[in-house]
């Protein structure tokens, strides 16, 4: 449950761009703050089976997104591959400027 | 012009699983095979015009999704740094599995 939890959280970071704004906000309410969907119907006026209809709904679109851009995927391999980079840099008489190099790329993750 | 189809070659290559079946056929013709728009409308049997538009139309959708992900600016932006990272690994005594794991890293973009 907490790993799904955390993989949705990962999509949403990659993908919120192409959801629409109140899909945004009953993910971001839903997933980062915390709130039930009780709390979110009420705040925006709705039934909870809406509320929890629309994030069903964007959570099969993330995925759907991730099985077509593998953006998640793609820096998660980069992320093994930084980590190894990493070691290497640390055990040997590291060149400054190549470590900084590194690090701003990781950055742009 | 030539920096333009360059643009939207590239964008074509991140996002064409976004688009759908008729846009990736007709987009494939003209940019990647040089169809012309006739050629093109004759072998679908539609008109010049409804191909024309539909190519126009992809093109706008694929710096829509650009704007939003941004996978060809960072590209761009990885680029540069990797070409930076292969002259230093160049000029010095350059450890071979730290070589190879640039390469990989290089090679998911």
């Amino acid at each position: 449950m907490l790993e799904k939890t955390t993989r949705i959280n990962y999509l949403y970071d990659f993908y919120q761009s192409l959801l629409t704004p109140k899909q945004r906000s009953y993910m971001s309410l839903y997933y980062l703050d915390d709130f039930s969907l009780g709390e979110i119907a009420e705040e925006f006026g709705v039934s909870r089976q809406a509320v929890y209809d629309n994030i069903k709904r964007t959570e099969q679109m993330l995925e759907e997104y991730e099985q077509k851009l593998l953006l998640f995927q793609k820096f998660q391999e980069r992320s093994t591959i930084f980590k190894q980079i990493r070691k290497i840099l640390d055990k040997q008489d590291s060149n400054q400027e190549l470590t900084s190099l590194i690090e701003t790329l990781e950055k742009l993750d």
